[in-house]
Formats: C-alpha cells, sequence, structure tokens
C-alpha cells in the first residue's frame, strides 16, 4: 500500500492515478535526429531558455515503447501503467549550458500523463505504436541486426503528427556519441490558476531538470533515419517540421526518476 | 488564437490541451443518488472538510455526456474536445456549512482531464457510456416520457467501475428539490512536488469551491434508480457500494467556468 | 435470451457479437454531397455495377451518431451498443437503375462491423465524432436553428480521413428533395476462403439491397456544407477528394432493419 | 500492391482491412492451462464436435503479443496491423481425434479481427495487456529467468473478462510436453444470411482445420499459473471459470499463416 502523492488521494492509497516515486522504467526507443527552421524552433522556448545558436536547429523525435513500475507490481498491471509515448526534443540553452527542451509530448495513459506533468513533460493523450523486434524471427520478428527495418508513428485525436523510420547499419559501441544525456533535458513544469483575475499568474511555473538513476542504455544501432511532421488541423508540431533528417537510432533504456532538480523560478 | 493557458505553451496557442477559460459546457445526465457506509465517506474527505452526520452516508453518482467549447469554435472539433465523464459525490461539511466533495472522478478525454485538474477534480482517464435521446423516435431512439429507462456505466483500464440505470416516472418541475446546486462543490487542488524530500510538501493544496455561470437544468425527470460499484482490482471505488439507492434523474444541463473560489490553504 | 446468430455461438446467445434481427437504429446524422473525378468512382465499384453517366461523380459523405438496440434492451448496454460511423457512397447503375454504392465505411464499434459485414457494408474500425445539439442551450449546446454550425470528422488508425463542416439555412420541407432513399444502397456481401487455391474464389461474393422497415427522417435541416478527404498513408479514400462540393444536411434518422434483398450473385 | 482479399475491394488493394495470405506472425505469449466445469465445456462444442471425456474439462486461455505483417512491409505500420489477443482453448474430440476448439477470442485490431473471422476463430474487439520483458533491466524490465513474474488482462467494453500470471520457474526444454499444437485448433467458420426467413441459414458455417508453416516455439519458460475469468454482465466466459489451474507458460512464437482444411461441413 502506498502513501496517496498524486489525486485522487484515495484512503488506501490505490486509485491514485500515479504512485508515489520511485518510478522505474524499461522500454525500446526509436529515435531521428533532424534539423527544424532555428526561429521556429526559438518561439517553443519558455523565458528562461535561449536558442543554441551552435545548434543550428537541430532537434531529435524520441518514440518510446516504455514499461513502468513503481514498488508494488505495478507492472503486474500492464492495462493501467504500459504505455507508449513520442516527443520531440530541442536543443537551447540555459545561460551558456546546452540543454534539450521539450515542447511536445504524447502518451497513451493517464497515469504517465500525470507523472510527466509532475516532472514538467507538456503530455498531452495520443496514440503511439512502433515495430518491435520478438524473440521468435521471421519476417513479422524482426531482429535487431543491419538492415532491419523498424518504424513509428504518433497521433492525437485522430490526426498522425509524426512517422519515423530508422533502417539498421551498425551496432552503437560508444554510447557517449549518441546524444542521449549529453544535454540534460530541462523542462516546465506549470499548473495554472483559475480563479478570476488570475489566468496569467500560474501557481507552478518553474524550469527545472530532468534527473534519472541507474540509466542504462542497452543494445543501440544506428542507422538510415526517416522523420515527418504532417500538417494536422490545430496542431502546431508540424512548424518544426524537418528541413533535413540526420541519424536513427533504436535501443533499449532503463532508468529510476525519484528526483528533480530545479534550474530557476521564471515567476514569482 | 489563444494566449497559452496551459501546457504545451506553444507558440499560437493552438497545440494546449486546454484553451483558457471561458469554457463553456452543455450536456446531458444520468444521476443516482444513494447511501454509503458513513465511516468510508468520511474516510475520503480531506483535512479541512469532516463529514456531515445528518448526511448519514449520503452521495451522488453522476453520468454525463458533454460537449465543451472555448471561445474558438471547439466544439466543431469534437475529436478533441467533445466528452463523457463519471463522477460521485459525497456530502460533507465545512466549518458548518453543507458541501459536496468529488472523490473520484473518470473522463474519456485528456483536455477535460487537465481542465478537471485546474479545478480541482481528481480525474483520470476511463471510458462512460451513458443511454441517449434522439428525435427520431423508436426501440432504440427513446423518449424523455415516463416509463422510458437510460443506463450508463463507467470504466477504467477494463474494469467496470459503475453502473446506474434510471426509469423515468415524471418530469422535476422544482428543480430545487434536485440537490444539484444545493451544496456547493468542494474540490482540492493539488499538485505534487517531485524534488528529493519534497514528495509530502505538494506544490499546491487548497480547497476551493466550483463556480459556475449561467447555470441552465432543462427538462429533468426523476424515477426509480438502480447503481452498483462493483469491485475491481486496484480501485477503492467499491468501499462506497450503495447501501441504500434512492431517486434516479436524468437532465440536460449547461453552464459557464471563469472562476473559482479559494476556500482556504489546508498547507503552506 | 437470444438464439446465437453470430458467433460466437455462445450458450446463453449473450456472448454473441451481434443479436440476430430485428435491429433497431435510432441516430442523427451530418451529410454532405459533393463530386468526384468519375473516372476514379467508377474504379470503387464491383463487377455488376457500372458508373452512372448522369451522376458525374455525385457522391455522399455521411456521419452518423447512432444508438442500436436489438429485443432485449441493448440500448441500456452502451459501452457494447451505441457506436458512430463514417461512409461514402457513390452514385452508380444496376442495369439502367440508379443506385448508390458504399465503397468505404468506418465504424468505432464491433457490434456494428459485424452487422454491417453480413449486410455487405464494408466495414472496418475507426473514429467518428459528430458536433451534437443539446437541450441546454449555450455556445456548447448548438441549437438545429439557422447560423448554426456542425462539423465531422473520422480517422483510422491515427490517421483523418474526413472532415465535414455544414451551417444550417433552412428545414427540410420536401424529404423527397434530400436524395437519401432516392437511390437504394446496394452493397457486396462478401466472406473469403483461405484454403489454398481458393484465396480468389470467395465463399460469399453477392450484391445486395439494403432494406429498412419504418424509416424516418426528423428535423432536417440543410446548408451551406463542407468536405475535406484529406491524403493518408495506406488509405486510398482521398482518391475521391472533392472536385466539387454542394449542399450539407444535418438531421435524425431512424429505422429497423430484419431483410436484405438479392440482387444477383456475380460468382459462382 | 496487393490484389483485394478482403473487403473493401479497393481499387488498388491498400484500404482492404486485411491483405491476403501469406500471413506472417511472431509474438509473446502468456499461457495457463486449466480445468472447468465439464458439462459447461460441452455446451460451447459445435455440432460435429464432442467432449473428451479423458480432458476432464481441460483448456487453455493464451494472451498474445503479436506483430504481423503481409507481404508488403505491414510491420512498418503498427499502428494498423500490431495487435493483442485474449483467447481459450477447450479440449474436445472431432470423431475420436482430440482437438482444441476456441469458443471465445477478443483482439484489439480490426484487421486482425477480420483475418481471424476468415479463419473461424470467432472474434470480438476487446483490450488486451500482457507484462513485457525489454533488454535494459531494472525493476520495470523482468528478465526471462526463475522467479520473474508476467500478468496478463482482457476486457471487453469495458468488463474485465480475464486475468492470468505466471511466475517463471524452469525452462521449457522439451516443447512436445507444452500442449500447444498437440492438439490441432478446429474452427467453425460461420458467416450469417440476413434475407427474411433464411437467419437459421448461414451462408457459411463450417468446421476447420487451423493450419500454420514454419511454426518456432523460442525461449518457452513454465512456471506457477494463476487464472480468473470473473463474471462480465452480458458475457458467458466466466462460465468456464476454473476449477482447478495448473501450470503457466511464457514463450515467443511465429508462425505463417496460407491454408485451411476443410473438417467437414456441418449444414448445407
Amino acid at each position: 500500500m502506498s502513501r496517496p502523492y498524486t489525486t485522487p488521494l484515495s484512503p488506501r492509497g490505490l486509485s491514485c492515478i500515479a504512485p508515489p516515486p520511485p518510478w522505474h522504467y524499461s522500454g525500446d526507443f526509436l529515435m531521428v535526429e533532424f534539423w527544424a527552421d532555428p526561429a521556429v524552433v526559438a518561439t517553443t522556448l519558455p523565458d528562461g531558455l535561449t536558442p543554441d545558436p551552435a545548434a543550428a536547429g537541430h532537434a531529435t523525435a524520441l518514440f518510446f515503447d516504455w514499461q513502468f513500475t513503481g514498488e508494488n507490481d505495478e507492472l503486474l498491471d500492464p492495462a493501467r501503467y504500459q504505455y507508449r509515448e513520442f516527443f520531440i526534443l530541442v536543443d537551447a540553452l540555459h545561460d551558456a549550458r546546452p540543454i534539450a527542451f521539450c515542447p511536445y509530448i504524447f502518451v497513451d495513459n493517464d497515469s504517465a500523463m500525470m507523472r510527466g506533468l509532475i516532472q514538467g513533460f507538456p503530455k498531452r493523450i495520443g496514440a503511439v505504436h512502433v515495430t518491435r523486434t520478438f524473440a521468435a524471427a521471421n519476417l513479422a520478428g524482426p531482429q535487431v541486426v543491419a538492415g532491419a527495418r523498424f518504424a513509428a508513428t504518433a497521433s492525437t485525436a485522430g490526426q498522425r503528427l509524426a512517422r519515423a523510420e530508422v533502417k539498421l547499419t551498425e551496432k552503437v559501441e560508444n554510447l557517449s556519441k549518441l546524444g542521449l544525456g549529453n544535454r540534460p533535458i530541462v523542462n516546465l513544469r506549470h499548473f495554472p490558476r483559475l480563479a478570476a483575475g488570475q489566468h496569467n499568474n500560474p501557481a507552478v511555473h518553474e524550469l527545472v531538470i530532468a534527473t534519472t538513476d541507474n540509466t542504462q542504455l542497452v543494445n543501440v544501432w544506428m542507422g538510415e533515419g526517416h522523420l515527418s511532421l504532417p500538417v494536422a488541423d490545430g496542431e502546431e508540431i508540424s512548424d518544426l517540421a524537418p528541413t533535413r533528417v540526420g541519424a536513427g537510432y533504436r535501443g533499449s533504456m532503463s532508468y529510476t526518476v525519484t528526483d528533480l532538480k530545479a534550474l530557476e523560478t521564471t515567476r514569482a
């Protein structure tokens, strides 16, 4: 039994949308690096972050097939806790420090959405699907080898937001080249007020640095990347449509979340 | 174009999970009043609220079939904004004042979930379905007349949480008898901190009074009510299972939300 | 208790995906007439039907918000039986007789999908949403009056297939002008064989005429129609994209299905 | 480009709900053997099959996490073709031959539903989730080793139908002990008529033997099995609730489907 951390703060702690930290994650990812119009990237940055001129619009699209558990066997309730998500990271600077900021993220699970909001990820609900590898190899069960192709799509409210495809060429032996983790992820925790006259004065509005423990990257391959961010009515993510696409990656990752570092509070 | 109020705080205000207030709602509801074990009702109340001895465990189950719009024709994007929700209100006291508190609420739409969180409703994603009336009458198109039956169900993560059924007997001419609105709804706005050592010190934790404008109740009928809150693994709502079921109601409702009143801040 | 008509042919007839006829329907619709490239319309017609030169590519896009019931109160189980669907009808000829053929249809419910397959509608699962009217009028509760706007969208597997919008101008007093029902709907019942060597020899492949009883059209309004059928990866419906859009309609409809007329069997 | 095999028989073969065979599958499974009341098992059998007295009510519950592809890279469109399913197999006899029959099966994808109907599996849409293993080991990424626990749930229309859990104890070296494949699966292909007077005279009603090529079972572990089939309104699967639960299994499987063998036609 968990003590309530998130709403509903139910008596026995079972009905809460998310259990208290530590939060454990393991999953597979498909990642494609790309370049968007640097002027558009700049418009996505909150106060406190500035464009990184050296990045020249560099960004990353990530599709994750995640399993989550807290400390009470949540992985044995996969209908409630297993999930997939898609997000964009754009390169930026905090003071002079290179960081990555997440302007858009979509997830297919409400517990993951709430945990993300608490971390400062601006999560909405979407549908995300990623080609998988399975132990029983055949045409439907691609193995993680040179020449294998993996694809991923994301949508929200019935509109496609993104499609990526990666054709593997080689295993990444030196993971420091990968980029994941080279730039800390800076998020914006934000919780509005509804009281009249306070709509522009959020109760929470603070930049934070995402923090993970025991991070492992396993069996990462790189290859030829493809990415599209098609136009969708009422959505702005296509403003970041690639002007150039770089390498693609496919790998596995795990970590634990128990903490978050304040970066600065940009409003009183 | 809206100014961003909710995350993602996107440049053109289109990608935000919810537009800024005013928020306009119109919908149909099915409502069943019931009595739960008063000792269980008491366990669902946050600090600052106390059991209402006169209520003897009185509560209400509500199923709403909602249409939402902001000021930018959001009702013309029904895939993103139309939704259904199920919630429980339990009678309680704030100081000596009779109020209603919402311990559990489930909704099938992420924009409604976020707006609810901002109001202090502890929303999770669920699936809610309600029998409808249509203008073309036949066996599949029940009219709102004596003898007509309407049912509703709610589930989350593939487990049924509630089923209600109401057989209409008479139109409610005096809506002040209805109960809806007699007790103001008190919610708990709550947004946790994730920084180590701060997990028990939420950034936002305050009791508030839900406020609506231009509230209309239209064509409300009452009748024989039925309600079950079946046991579901990992869920606590069945702890409130009816010991007695009262009247059922079916009607239509509309209102606008632009404000929220602070009740008190229970933690610094 | 029903006798099993559809699989699973369960002992007590409860688990069957659809109950036996009669099938009763009531719902609201949004409809937009349009013209597609006649050469493309021709490619969608099965053997036995021919293009209607007089139609010049005329077609109809329909979005339905349906409630279904059989004879055992299925409308009181809305999670299982309430549904929405989107379909296209194209004008064609059978011998010299003007008919309408349904090349594409998407529905958000498996029971409706199976009933449709039995009728010869080529149903797939999709997501369909339609702006609704509610009895409690406000900005979120549009009334069926001149100037009111209603919209609808359809998608499948996270890709938008269609969006329609209708701005009402006047009530349709003479429903024979409406078009719905002027051309009988001809469907193709089709059930393949899987035995090796028989993949091109379906077990069922027959043209049929959809038959309804007690059809009612209620409160039908017409107005300015808008329709788009955007390009979606791996989908062909956009090949029918409008070259011209005509009037839009919004109304209510009910009928019962118990029968189907054979038109001809085009293969042995 | 595929020739249309399933509806809609679209001009370019892209919109068809399923591509033509060969159909390739690879996935992971969780399986629990159990015993139900033999008298109930008998009621689920169609004409042509008889209870297997030696089986004493033996049955199997299977949860599959599948990837599908045809010959046109369908695995790169996972939103449309990746899926999960849950089904029950009961032991029975055809003449004196031991076979397995599938009375109930639920799947979360319409293409898989149609392919199943063609094979004679009585598929309905449901939600199925299975604990996964990932390459990056941690509390959220269980490895396939002794002591690891995997769970699965299935639901339809918001009601839970089944939950299984398996705690692994040892790898199955001799797969012939496993049971999967020892009994051929006999299905009932069934497609009703709707013409008046023909509701009890289906167009297709034939027993068939499921046939797979290149079947591989990989890394199969056995362990302690748990299974529940809870009561759900309007569903009969709980009539098969376990009187005894046997071993559980977790493994990977792949095969190809291109054929089906007729067993007999039980009606003209």
